[in-house]
């Protein structure tokens, strides 16, 4: 039989180890998602700690088997990250967010997002050399931590660069942990602006670490700086516009030729490949690929999707979702299974005195980096609107800097991209910041992760009065008439040109008392008259009862 | 400015030539769609040709863009394909065919599959050094003729192993070009017959182009046959078993732990990950993956697919066809830009008499090997059938001769595998047949895969009466009567011996009369009794109208 077996071992067209690989990850997979659903009552864990500590014991029994070795089954790849794993999540936020929450929270959004960058780009000005603060004020205070503080433990031999671009690593919150933290249902303010927060933040993360990466960091000046902000607006505003636009052609696509006719398939895979299109274009033309296909995700549930087929509607809705949740599963797994990667360790040939200080030096800064910005910008929110609604209160404040603490993929693989290519001759050091961000990770995300969930309940659910802030904006009730009547004779009188100026000067009226309720209002007129004959959506294709993001949602607004 | 666009140009966190190759292929694939819409109404076109076409297309462009230089973007990987493409396509295959029409005509699929392997395998042990058939009529015509003819043409420098590979790379029947070409509905006996052998050839024609690489051609003898006749049995049957343990797992694991109570995601994520696995499986064993997740699609739809929710269903269901819809329009597209790839034409610095001399030579081998085998074996089912209505009609012969002609993807992977790895020196000659073979795939997809749609409206729908062989095997309105009687009288009496033994003996003429659809009665009963209460299934969850493989399947057997 000797001869069978040759003949046996042989017969691989395919690279044995690629399936080898394969298959554990996906014998994982399986395994997370039955343990997952059997954990799925505790409050403690959720799947994103599951798939963690599923990957590191993974990890640990390959190091056994392997001697000691290498747990490493796939090396982590930034191309499978970001090509692969990153667009599902993303897309699947936008496709199943609550819009007109998010849209009604855009400016605190916005606000943290935007306005940190220009906080930190006039520090700049003032104080160039000492204190490079390129992003936030977290990055600010990690950068001059880090330097300061890694002198003293004996890290010496990272450059400013290296400084730069560890607090560009360290703030970019990680959307996917706290989607599955955060419950749309239970928390849709904090949900709306921490993942708002998230999704802009990494935007302005790889923007500010590109910069890192390619400027002369001796040579900054004011205008450096101002060209820094325009290239970050016109990144913002350039993706956001692909997004939309490409979630508008798949629209008008599907409601011109009307695929449902023929077959479901096609609809869904033309929704798919236009989605997955929109971000390769961005990263093609080095735009946000996250931020066009948040975009496209939103304009594809609000236009596309009421296009298509009854049976093409529950397909998008739960075969985004399921992708979604399987890249995530994926992308934690990964991350457990790298962090005992054997050789990064020996690489660094630090003490574990040095790695634990090491790592509570960066999560202390993540810390204190966080709390800088979140509570003065939360006050700054406060004080600019006038009325004691739209407050957000302390333990709000709290629990926004809480659930941004959480670092994921997204820091991992900059960490990869900053220290195992950079030109730094000391690989110790690179070593050493690669281990310690991936403690980092996996600390905030087991602990943090697992506390979140008890910390809300304990924090704001237990309070029984309704939460004003997700109460915010919503005009009085003798307002709301006033508006529907105006709405009433507008679309029936049309051209009748006092009436309509009657409306703009109580619609300029009402725009100052309720700026992004008003805002919300003009942008439904527009719509039903302007976007939806040409686009479809509800009501101009088909009525549906129900939407990806909930019933609930947009019909308020109507 | 220019400080801005350096800046711009350097933020590739990845390599640009991957995005851009993304790009263009899912634009490519997004127009394919779109167009293979529009041509729906056509006759002569359908979507493998419309990708076929505009990959060609693309390719020019591409090959004129770069002034002659390069045609390919991604060239073409033995991984991508048989581990992301051909999976979901084949399980997809599974999870929708008839199920009660594919195991009506089991026993003509296990013929052509199986019974043509023997003959060929009887006829080595006779015939040793002479004429080496290792596979099927098809193979032996391919192998001989390929060497008979080549000489004259002029090719010398191919040995032995490569005039085999050559046969069986030929001999595998295109599942995917199949699937597309012919219509379940209209022509469900050729459909499950051309299909069915497609899925146990590709099976058989990888083990012996396997046995073909590594067996010692000088020292081949009968024992050495055998033991490759046993591989061949080992290897069906134990993907088989496979693909049938990994689709009852996931039916055990979801009607147990019952997901659907809290998400849908799960199930279908759980579905989609088991399918998967149970390929990866069968490839890390060196078993025969496509066997396996096509009899994984068909457990997954008769038992797990209804013990999960109402939208899992429909997500499923159409999601599968999604994924699989999209990997069919990606392989014709890559096969498309992969056809003009200037630097194999320029290899093989042969002069277009040779490219046709040998794609001709090629092609004819192709129409006479299996010209050589379906006209035999399906006379030979005609003889040992005694009742005239399980005919094969002659023209049913003809199609079944003509759609098994189309080759794909499979034969170009194996092609590559062959002569872009082989040790023979020569490497002109091998360039020439992957050309060669190129040639064969553009042209028998493109031609055959145009007219056999009105072919077989021609041959076969004119004829108003109905089809006699989709009638085959079902018996008369009294033995049906009979029957129903019997199982009634087994359900109610139990251990009732003399009916019981009646019953048996009633059985045993049934199935002298009938046998498959006896063996197929016999397995409702078993299925009844103790697979369903087990692994769920219709009625044993919920009842639901309609099944993925359409709600006329399974419920006359019931």
């Amino acid at each position: 039989m000797s001869h069978l077996s040759t003949l046996q071992s042989s017969t691989d067209l395919l690279s044995t180890s690629t399936i080898i690989a394969l298959t554990i990850f996906f014998s994982l997979l399986c395994a997370c998602i039955v343990v997952g659903h059997l954990l799925e009552e505790s409050r403690w864990a959720n799947e994103s700690i599951t798939a963690l500590l599923l990957g590191l014991g993974a990890g640990a029994v390959v190091l056994f088997l392997s001697k000691g070795n290498s747990s490493s089954i796939l090396v982590f790849s930034e191309n499978l990250f970001f090509l692969y794993l990153l667009p599902p999540i993303i897309f699947n936020a936008g496709f199943q967010v609550k819009k007109k929450q998010f849209f009604k929270n855009f400016t605190i959004i916005l606000m943290f997002g935007i306005f940190g960058t220009v906080i930190s780009f006039c520090l700049i000005s003032f104080d160039r050399y000492l204190v490079l603060k390129l992003q936030w004020l977290t990055f600010a205070a990690n950068t001059a931590g880090a330097f300061l503080l890694f002198k003293r433990i004996g890290v010496t031999s990272l450059n400013t660069q290296d400084y730069l671009a560890v607090g560009a690593i360290l703030s970019a919150t990680d959307t996917v942990c706290t989607l599955q933290v955060l419950n749309q249902d239970d928390t849709p303010f904090l949900y709306s602006v921490i993942f708002g927060e998230g999704v802009v933040n990494d935007a302005t993360s790889i923007v500010l670490f590109n910069a890192v990466q390619s400027i002369d960091m001796d040579n900054i000046n004011a205008l450096i700086s101002l060209k820094l902000l325009g290239t970050f607006l016109y990144l913002f505003f350039s993706s956001t516009f692909l997004g939309i636009a490409a979630g508008l052609l798949s629209a008008f696509i599907i409601k011109t030729l009307y695929f449902g006719r023929h077959s479901t398939d096609r609809e869904v895979a033309l929704m798919m490949i236009m989605a997955y299109l929109s971000y390769m274009l961005a990263e093609l033309l080095n735009l946000s690929g996250i931020l066009t296909v948040f975009f496209c995700g939103i304009v594809m549930s609000h236009y596309t999707w009421h296009n298509v087929t009854e049976s093409s509607r529950t397909t998008t809705k739960h075969a985004f979702a399921t992708m979604s949740f399987i890249a995530e599963t994926f992308i934690f797994l990964y991350v457990g299974m790298d962090a005992l990667d054997i050789d990064k360790w020996k690489a660094s040939s630090a003490s574990a005195g040095t790695f634990v200080a090491v790592s509570t030096t960066l999560f202390a800064l993540v810390l204190v980096g966080r709390a800088a910005f979140v509570y003065p910008l939360a006050n700054f929110n406060t004080c600019i609107r006038k009325r004691g609604s739209s407050n957000i209160e302390f333990r709000q404040q709290f629990i926004m800097w809480w659930a941004g603490l959480m670092r994921g993929a997204v820091t991992i693989a900059l960490s990869y991209n900053q220290f195992s290519n950079s030109e730094n001759n000391n690989t110790k050091d690179s070593a050493l910041m690669i281990t310690s961000t991936m403690i980092v990770v996996l600390f905030s995300t087991v602990v943090f992760g697992s506390i979140t969930k008890p910390l809300i309940e304990a924090v704001l659910l237990r309070h029984t009065k309704p939460n004003v802030s997700d109460a915010t904006d919503i005009p009085s009730l003798e307002e709301l008439r006033i508006m529907f009547i105006e709405n009433g004779e507008a679309n029936d009188t049309g051209e009748n040109q006092p009436a309509a100026a009657a409306r703009r000067r109580s619609g300029l009226r009402l725009l100052l008392t309720h700026p992004t309720w008003t805002v919300h209002h003009l942008w439904r007129k527009f719509d039903d008259r302007f976007m939806r004959p040409v686009f479809g959506g509800r009501g101009f294709v088909q009525f549906v009862p129900g939407s990806p993001t909930g019933a609930a949602d947009e019909t308020s607004g109507t």
